[in-house]
C-alpha cells in the first residue's frame, strides 16, 4: 500500500526513513557547500511516509518528497493530477522538480534559502505539468527557513502543542497556487517565505494536502504523542489520513472547509439532518522530524 | 467607547493614528541605534483601534499597545484579568511592560530582535501582574521578526488572502501563556519566535484576543478590503469585534472553540437543536499596518 520516493536518502525508496544525523561535518570536505552542511548544534531525527491515491497504488501517485537530515533539508512536491486529463503523466513534474532539489540544495548559490533553491529547482525542470511545492532548511543555529507555494503544509509542535502552522495559498477552493511549466503559473516569487526558531524536541510535521485535508491538527498531535519513533509517527499519521480519505462519514478538515465556502448537501438533505461530510482521496505524503541534541559521537 | 493608550506615538491617545514614515533616516542622528532606524526600502502605514470590554469603559481596560512606524515596531499586550481577584489592577502590568518597551526598542542591544526587546521589557517591569504579548519588529529588508507569548495575534494578508497566521499558546482553553511577575510566569523563552518577507502593499492585522475570539479570518479580510485608510480599517476591525462580542447568537471563533474543547449546551439543549454560541466580551486592540513603499519625499 504504500511507498517512498526519495532522493539522496540513506535508505531505499520502499522503506521508512529515520535518519538522526549530527549537521557537524564535512565543512572541509565541501569547501563551497559550507552554509549548509556546518551545523554543530542539532540534527534531526526522520520518518517519511507516502501513500498514493487508492487508484495510484501501482504508479506509486503523483507526490513526491525529497529529504536529506544530514543538512536539515525537508521538501514535497504534490503534482496537479489535471494534468493527466491532458495525456500528461501529473508525477513527472513533482518528482523531476524534487530530484533537482536534490542535486541544487548544497550549492553556494543556495546558502540556506529555500526560496532559492525553490527558483534554481524549478528553473532546471523541464517536464509539463506543475506542482504545490514546501521547502524546509534548517540553519545550524536551529532556525527552520521555509518556502511554500500553494497548499503543502507544515506544523511546528513543541510541548504537545501546534505552535506554527503554514497557510495554504490558492486561487479559489480546491485549486492551489502551483509552481508550473506554464508561464501561467506560479514562480518562486509567489511563495510565503518565513521562518521558526525551533528547540530540541520540537517535531516537524510536514506534508501533501492528502494529510492536512483529512487529519486535523488536535488529531495530529495525539497521533504522534503515541511514538518515540518518528518513522513509526510518519507510518501512524499517513495511516490515519488514509482512513480518514476513504471514510464517507468522518467530517474532515476538508469537508469543513468546503461548507464554510458553500459546497453543501442538497437544502433538503440539510432538513433531514444532514450535512456535507467524508474524506478526501489523495496522495498522502507525511514527513516527521524531531529536533534532537548532536550526539557526542557525531561530533567527534 | 474607543481609547487609545500609546507611547511614542505621533498622535494623542484618543485619536487614531495613521502613521506613513520612511524607514530612511536617522544614521547619522542615533548612531547607537543604527539597526533599527535605517530603513531604505519601505514604511508602514499604520492605524489603532483600542476599544475596552463594556464595564472597563472608564478606566480604558487591560490592554495595552505600543507603535513606532518610524522604527517599525508593532506592540500589544492584554493583561490578565484574574488579578483583580488580587485587588491588583490587571492594567498596570499591561502598561508597564509597553512603556519600557518604548524605551527599549531602539537600543543597539536588541539589535531589531523582539525576543530580546521582550526580555528587557519583562524585566525592567516591576508591576505586579501579567499579561499575553506580542512585539513585531520590521528590518530594513522587509522581514517582519516576531515574538509571541499567548493569545495576541497576528496575521498577514495578501492579495486578500491570509499567508500567515500566529498560534495561541495556552496552558489549557482560555489560559494562555503569560509573562508575569510570578516566577511561575512565562518569560522570553518560551516565546514563539518566528519571521515573513514581506512585500509592498501587505497588510498586518495584530491584536489582543478579543479581535480574534470575535471575529474569524475571513471576516477581517473582507472587512479591510472596505477601506483603504489603515486607521479606518482598525475602527472597522474593531467596531465589528465589539459588535460580535456583545451578541449572544453568533458563532464565534471563541464559541466554535469552546465546542471543540467540550463546552457545549447541555444535552437535552442539544436535541433542540441548540449549540453554544456568542462572542466573548473582552478588552480589543486592532492594529492594521500595510507595507507601503518609502515617498521620494521621505527619501531626501
Amino acid at each position: 500500500m504504500a511507498t517512498g520516493a526519495t532522493w539522496r536518502l540513506s535508505v531505499s525508496p520502499s522503506n521508512f526513513a529515520r535518519l538522526s544525523l549530527s549537521f557537524r561535518t564535512k565543512r572541509r570536505q565541501l569547501p563551497l557547500r559550507t552554509a549548509c552542511t556546518v551545523r554543530s548544534e542539532v540534527s534531526l531525527s526522520v520518518g517519511v511516509r507516502l501513500i498514493p491515491h487508492p487508484r495510484k497504488i501501482e504508479t506509486g501517485g503523483e507526490d513526491a518528497f525529497f529529504v536529506s537530515g544530514e543538512n536539515g533539508v525537508l521538501a514535497v512536491a504534490d503534482g496537479v493530477s489535471g494534468w493527466a486529463e491532458r495525456n500528461v503523466n501529473p508525477a513527472l513534474f513533482s518528482r523531476q522538480l524534487m530530484s533537482h532539489a536534490s542535486n541544487f540544495f548544497a550549492d553556494e548559490e543556495i546558502n540556506c534559502d529555500p526560496q532559492i533553491l525553490l527558483r534554481k529547482s524549478h528553473e532546471a525542470t523541464t517536464s509539463v505539468g506543475s506542482a504545490t511545492v514546501l521547502f524546509a532548511m534548517l540553519e545550524k543555529n536551529g532556525t527552520l527557513k521555509i518556502a511554500n507555494v500553494g497548499d503543502c503544509g507544515l506544523r511546528i509542535i513543541r510541548k504537545g502543542r501546534v505552535i506554527f502552522a503554514t497557510c495554504p495559498q490558492e486561487h479559489y477552493f480546491d485549486c492551489p497556487y502551483q509552481i508550473s511549466s506554464e508561464s501561467n503559473g506560479q514562480t518562486y516569487e509567489d511563495a510565503t517565505v518565513c521562518s521558526i526558531k525551533l528547540k530540541e524536541q520540537d517535531i516537524i510535521v510536514m506534508g501533501s494536502d492528502g494529510l492536512f485535508d483529512n487529519v486535523f491538527d488536535r488529531e495530529i498531535i495525539t497521533e504522534i504523542s503515541n511514538f518515540q519513533d518518528m518513522t513509526e509517527a510518519a507510518k501512524g499519521l499517513a495511516e490515519l489520513a488514509s482512513n480518514h480519505s476513504r471514510d464517507f462519514y468522518f467530517d474532515s478538515p476538508f469537508s469543513a472547509e468546503a461548507r464554510t465556502r458553500g459546497f453543501d448537501v442538497k437544502w433538503w438533505e440539510k432538513l433531514l439532518g444532514k450535512k456535507l461530510t467524508g474524506g478526501k482521496l489523495d496522495d498522502i505524503t507525511v514527513i516527521v522530524a524531531q529536533v534532537v541534541k548532536a550526539s557526542t559521537e557525531q561530533h567527534s
